[in-house]
């Protein structure tokens, strides 16, 4: 087989990124314009990153439960902001069992309006607040431009659901999850994220206020990773959940919603990947080590396979998840370039020299060529593998966190943002702009509102845009 | 809060099967016909009955993937059978993004055509094959009739599908499902399986055999519970499945299918429950074992829960399911009753008493009253309830086998069958009868032909119906 090199990121970072999806077998593309199929390697990494939210959601004390797939079109009628907002987007069932329905079937391009009527019936009194649901599913939202993971006509996420008995208490849990989705941005995917408010253009539709992390890809874009909404008492109102407090008194609740899609995957290519592919971090990678065995011929390949499957079945039972490549056609190098694609963080080799020396020849996909490389004892290689696993995970995140500090640019005045949107990054600086500045800047540069990040300076400034005054500073990029 | 008695069982089994499903927290109605709620008790359990079957179907080599749930309306027509099959249960989209889309989408009734499309483009050679994929995903089939779980609009399963070069290696995977179906039924559900294929009159539309388990309920019909197919070469053909043999020379593929749905969900309802509600096998349950604190006052209270924490703790950390019910204003009764309707399979109940002998009471839902009640020393606890649950386990499939061979009869002539089938249960006998005689008997009877028993005796016999000479018995049994 033929190596086929990557196009370059620094080249083309949008045919590289659709190269990496499909060549490392994350996804196909499939017949149903705009949905994508996710291969059983990019289900796999999808599975760790749904394992290591599930993990946190219920720490947090969320349980997880199921909602029909399709909404009775008046449904989402009730809230008029909702609505609009995903009016354009949907996709309608007109016809069930043969016959053209009488009210036509909406395929849930999320799921607040279904799970508020559901509320409504469930909770009754301040006994049965906070009310903390989440639901993992596909949604549908008919979008015209599609690229796999990052924007699909259906994928898969999570959506939380919950109702309190106040608004100090809806905004304390949207803000705990967006905590949540930091925590497990930052310390399983790697990947440095800014939590910030979106401004009033950018919320969801119906909420109150929206919340968002926002990561800086390979290409200094923004993907706006996580949100997590403070829905007020809109839909409380529209879909009338009312409890009764302790003085016996009918209240409207307060509702949240928060949601993380398969989006933060194609986030975990485009903040780590490089030229030879995906660099996946250890905690979500499906295969945090493969086993190449070398040998020359069939009385080396006996006592190299026979090591390696050894080790690899320590590996296995120390809880590491390893692969052994033991396919007989392919040459070593082509399997180094094969799991260097897929972004395997560290490669064993095993040959008969390393069998002599009691040793094995580790790998680092994290740094390239020899300054990657070591020599491991075989005795108590899954301690050293761990170790070196968690190694690599600090690494992948200092070298993001890097990158992305080095290209986030204060600036002060709309020239400056210019300059910054052109060469690639983030431009932060003090905004009091209005929505139609928000506007402008958009249609000039491309670069919208990413968030007033809580990470806020002291004192106040001069809006970079209007020159007025202003007590937030905000950040502006090109995003996915 | 009042406590209001189930139907019995014995009176009204499908009303008691509603109201244990809606009262037990299993799921609760929805605004879409004939779709259900699956609450966070009911999907746990669920969780768990998914937790059980990933682990077979990766155990025996499979990797699960995700494909789109819209299928685009002419794949469905490719092979014939199947879209015949289907067509009456089909929603269709017809409207996307506003517009009215040019060829329909179906919201997948299952998704054979597409992923033998995918198949299609992923396999070249000998050495693509076996192709081992499994999806759990949402499927919709427009019944008119709905019963929660057994019968749904839309329900939650998985699917697997398979590509092989040999019709040997295709029934070899379609029975090897058959036996993972079995031994999670068996092992994991405590629920007693037939395993048989399928007369041609109930095979999977484009299937060459479907095999079957088949679960007895408490009302003594039959529930299907999870069906493998062996598709032969149809879907092969239809999509074009081929690959290069180890002689360069073109060959379709034998593909399967196997899926097993929610439905298994409502057979360990209906196989367990009893007049007081639920009855949980131990590895399913969403908790194993529930705390119940009793005390009459303050003081007692404070001592009691402390203790009861630390035991709740310490079974944890032991790795046991364990909930420790600390609601303050409802009696140990009401909690009692509570925890048997969800039907936790041990409740541990500490007291004042309790605590000064250094003893908790455990309760054995499987076993009522008195004679399931026995003191266990704190000491050691995990370890005893541990031992506890295994024996519940253990006990609960042979109540279940018990009652479903009490209740399997051996016929020799119509009238036998027809007398089975009107005092309930499964009747068991040569057959040798068309499809005609098939709907003849379930014209008069209701029964339908459950399936041929893999377990056959020797020899042959006169079919009970047409008194021909038969070499296969049958079971017939009316059906959900």
């Amino acid at each position: 087989m033929a190596w086929q090199a990557l196009t370059p990121p620094g080249e083309d970072f949008s045919k590289w990124y659709n190269e990496v999806v499909y060549r490392a077998d994350l996804a196909d593309q499939s017949p149903v314009r705009g949905s994508i199929i996710v291969k059983p390697y990019g289900y796999e990494l999808w599975e760790n990153i749904k394992a290591g939210l599930d993990r946190r959601f219920k720490a947090t004390g969320h349980q997880n439960a199921y909602f029909p797939l399709f909404i009775p079109e008046s449904f989402l009628k009730r809230e008029a902001e909702h609505v609009e907002g995903f009016s354009p987007e949907l996709a309608v069932v007109t016809i069930g069992g043969g016959k053209v329905l009488e009210e036509p079937y909406i395929v849930r391009p999320t799921s607040e309006t279904i799970i508020m009527d559901a509320f409504h019936n469930w909770i009754q009194s301040y006994r049965d607040l906070p009310l903390l649901l989440n639901q993992w599913a596909n949604v549908v939202r008919w979008e015209m431009r599609t690229r796999p993971f990052l924007r699909t006509l259906e994928f898969l996420w999570q959506e939380g659901h919950t109702a309190h008995a106040t608004f100090e208490e809806a905004e304390a849990e949207t803000l705990q999850m967006l905590d949540v989705y930091a925590d497990f941005a930052v310390n399983d995917g790697a990947i440095p994220v800014i939590k910030g408010r979106k401004s009033d253009q950018e919320r969801f539709a119906g909420a109150l206020h929206t919340y968002t992390i926002e990561a800086m890809m390979g290409d200094k874009r923004a993907l706006q990773s996580g949100t997590s909404h403070n829905l007020g008492q809109n839909f409380a109102k529209a879909f009338d959940i009312q409890y009764l407090d302790r003085n016996n008194e009918r209240q409207y609740c307060w509702t949240t919603s928060w949601g993380l899609s398969w989006r933060i995957l194609g986030g975990v290519v485009m903040t780590h990947g490089d030229d030879k592919g995906l660099r996946l971090p250890p905690k979500l990678a499906p295969y945090q080590v493969v086993i190449v065995p070398i040998f020359k011929n069939d009385d080396e390949q006996g006592v190299v396979i026979e090591t390696a499957t050894r080790i690899s079945r320590e590996l296995a039972s120390s809880g590491i998840r390893v692969h052994l490549d033991k396919r007989e056609d392919l040459s070593p190098g082509f399997k180094y370039n094969y799991w260097e694609l897929r972004g395997v963080p560290v490669r064993v080799e095993v040959g008969p020299k390393d069998i002599e020396k009691g040793s094995v020849v580790a790998a680092r996909r994290d740094i390239p060529g020899r300054d990657g490389k070591q020599f491991l004892s075989q005795e108590n290689l899954a301690a050293q593998l761990s170790a070196l696993l968690d190694e690599i995970q600090t690494n992948m995140l200092r070298q993001a966190t890097e990158f992305r500090d080095a290209n986030l640019h204060d600036v002060k005045n709309y020239d400056e943002l210019k300059q910054v949107v052109q060469q690639g990054g983030f431009a932060r600086g003090w905004w009091a702009g209005s929505p139609d500045d928000e506007a402008h800047i958009k249609g000039e540069t491309s670069a919208t509102h990413r968030c007033f990040p809580f990470d806020q300076p002291d004192g106040t400034g001069a809006c970079l845009f209007t020159g007025k005054p202003a007590d937030k500073i905000a950040i502006f990029a090109k995003a996915y």
